[in-house]
């Protein structure tokens, strides 16, 4: 299978991750060779353009045009995709290295998220490995701790923090009190932000993230379209606030949890109890969280992105390769997967924070009250603070335990209201 | 290989942890059997006392006497030893497995760290699995994380609170600002301490697994006896109280790094700045960091002990085993793992905190002063505070960051003084 025995590989995307993982390879060589049993090698690199500079020498591998040859090519045992994107030139080139064989590792969440089912087909029909650590988390070995580590047990729900630029933002806020949009500025001069955040700061990279704990946690088929994704840019200095007088901090949490009305999955900026070790999840890092019935809580932390830290992942996958040591995608062939249908979010319960901008004007404050009684809503605080900007004033609400439902009844109540001077903010309590 | 190809297994020892694996592999039988690829079966059960109740049906299992029969039995494909202890029945049971070729399972701390070396050169030999992912923090998959999770990575550093029963006293210590006897005795009662509490409140426990750790972090020889060990028997409520002003908790810590002079492997109470993520750290978890070149600062949290978490680490190394993913137990041959020499803890640098109980009389600052100037250790904070029980008054000394020689210097020249009233506690500071 391969030349003098060492895994012969061949890297397409020379981004920063890209850089990372032939840094990686290059400074850490002989302890992967250790522990892999085996060298592991770049034959041939590849990339849209050759001409720029990366920062990286990359004289010492061959240079390819043409990806799509990289998946028949004998003197390659296994490609790492490294190029971005749901669909394109990833996919087509995933597609290509399956059905021919090759083992295919990647860091794209996306892809995976979008097309990881079908991708594991092809994998399990050819035989090979389909790896995808580096996809969720950065260099937290997530993928494996759920897959492998806590294997034994049932899981009864999967949560975290899968997006490190939600976290430096909503942290930063904390920290310095400063408004979301000042923030998300300076996050982008520092390189902490894309420039165009969208998929970052709407939640949508934390959904194809928790898209996929929650299939390999519950065992069923991974279904990205029903996340409920709900992003951070509504999220106000004063909500960080009245949360930390509350005894909370705001984070934007994946979870997933099945029931008996199916499989629940959401993204959505929660209120985290400060005596949970979400709450000391700071800056950029990544959390999740398992919770099985055997093993109890199970927390990894670490960093969710950046060259070094997922090239470690994609690393480690690598070694999987070389050592022979991979199985299905998602821990089980794709055609045992259970297909469960999206849970009724309304039928949950939940205590939620609920944050209203009013007229400062006589009677809202029993319109809002009489609105969260003929909804059933019971409330167990209730807070008017201060002016806002637009000469409002701040009601932030904290209900009892409840069916959600009932406060969506309440929102609409309100709905038609002219005392309202914005979108109200609902947030869900983790408890 | 195996009936109906599942995986047969016996379970040797039929204490906590073995009914917990029992009633794991009977709860989970299903969902295992899916991720495992194939069912795991008990087929013989074995333990000194067969009438014992144990909570546990056990009817369904052959009960086997001579234990050492489990070896040589073609109908059983793996062997889970969960009787304990380092040496006796347990080491004796593994060395005829392994060299009968039978896949070997193991919740052992005391039995790897001393005799893992040799147990995983039999299985290279026999080309079997030797898996212990229980010996170590209970249920976090620590043993994975680092074995391949992280296998891209050197590892600088490796360091965590791996013993729940010192943890669980520290911090109800810290919490209700109790006498260590107390809390111990509290401990006792409640049953997260042992009647003979002496391997884990002096720390060899933790020991034992941070050898383990160690070896797996760096790719050396497992060396239990060059670990340095303090336990937590001389922290009294007064070092908490000063170290909480200070911006510390004290955790007991087992730290290993390599340097160019060695392997340096140490479990000592130490000072853990209040921002780490070591200090949120409650009651009987355990946590490990591991600090890798390419990844950063990895940590993992979880229950360190019980019958539930240590079985669903036993069970995810059957699970392990029945997919066929296990390769040598030290991630790499015992030939190729480093042989380094025990590094010179008096060549290390850090911050140090003393504490010292002296007689309240007028010259003993100065005297302690004298010692440390001429031992040219450089103070960062001396605090005197308050009366203590037998008459004497508490000094609590932070240096600045320094060789530990000078320390150690700074004692021994204070050792011949009348003015000390009892043992000098020096704890190091986690930077």
């Amino acid at each position: 299978m391969s030349g003098e025995n060492g895994l012969r590989i061949a890297i397409v995307g020379l981004g920063t991750v890209g850089g990372g993982v032939i840094r990686l390879l290059e400074t850490n060589r002989a302890l992967i060779a250790r522990r892999a049993g085996r060298p592991i090698r770049i034959t041939a690199i590849s990339a849209r353009d050759k001409t720029k500079d990366r920062g990286v020498d990359l004289s010492p591998y061959e240079w390819v045009d043409d990806m799509s040859s990289l998946a028949v090519r004998e003197d390659i045992d296994a490609v790492v995709e490294l190029i971005g994107g749901a669909d394109g030139p990833a996919l087509t080139l995933a597609r290509q290295c399956l059905a021919a064989g090759k083992p295919f590792v990647t860091a794209n969440k996306a892809m995976i998220a979008h097309h990881g089912l079908d991708l594991a087909e092809g994998a399990e029909k050819a035989g090979v490995a389909l790896k995808y650590e580096a996809a969720v988390a950065g260099g937290i070995p997530v993928i494996k701790g759920l897959r492998e580590g806590a294997a034994a047990n049932e899981i009864s729900r999967v949560y975290g923090i899968l997006n490190g630029t939600c976290n430096y933002i909503l942290t930063t806020m904390e920290r310095e009190g400063h408004a979301f949009s000042d923030v998300l500025k300076d996050a982008q001069d520092l390189g902490y932000a894309e420039a165009d955040p969208t998929f970052d700061i709407d939640g949508i990279d934390a959904a194809h993230k928790l898209s996929i704990l929650a299939s390999l946690a519950f065992g069923t088929a991974l279904d990205f379209d029903k996340v409920n994704v709900t992003g951070i840019r509504h999220v106000i200095a004063a909500d960080i606030a009245e949360a930390a007088a509350l005894g909370f901090r705001i984070r934007l949490v994946g979870m997933a949890e099945t029931g008996p009305d199916g499989l629940f999955q959401q993204v959505h900026p929660m209120l985290v109890p400060a005596n949970h070790p979400l709450a000391h999840v700071d800056g950029s890092l990544n959390a999740v969280v398992a919770e099985g019935n055997f093993v109890g809580r199970l927390f990894f932390q670490g960093a969710g992105a950046g060259d070094g830290p997922t090239a470690s992942a994609v690393v480690a996958d690598l070694i999987d390769v070389a050592r022979g040591e991979y199985g299905p995608a998602f821990a089980m062939p794709v055609e045992s997967l259970d297909r469960l249908p999206k849970a009724d979010a309304g039928k949950r319960t939940g205590r939620v924070y609920l944050r209203f901008k009013v007229k400062d004007r006589p009677g809202v404050l029993a319109e809002i009250a009489a609105a969260t009684r003929d909804a059933g809503v019971s409330i167990e605080s209730m807070i008017q603070r201060g002016e806002t900007s637009n000469g409002g004033v701040l009601v932030a609400i904290v209900t009892h335990t409840g069916e959600l439902a009932c406060v969506n009844d309440t929102l609409e109540r309100l709905s038609g209201s002219d005392s309202l001077l914005d979108q109200p903010m609902v947030m869900h309590i983790l408890d």
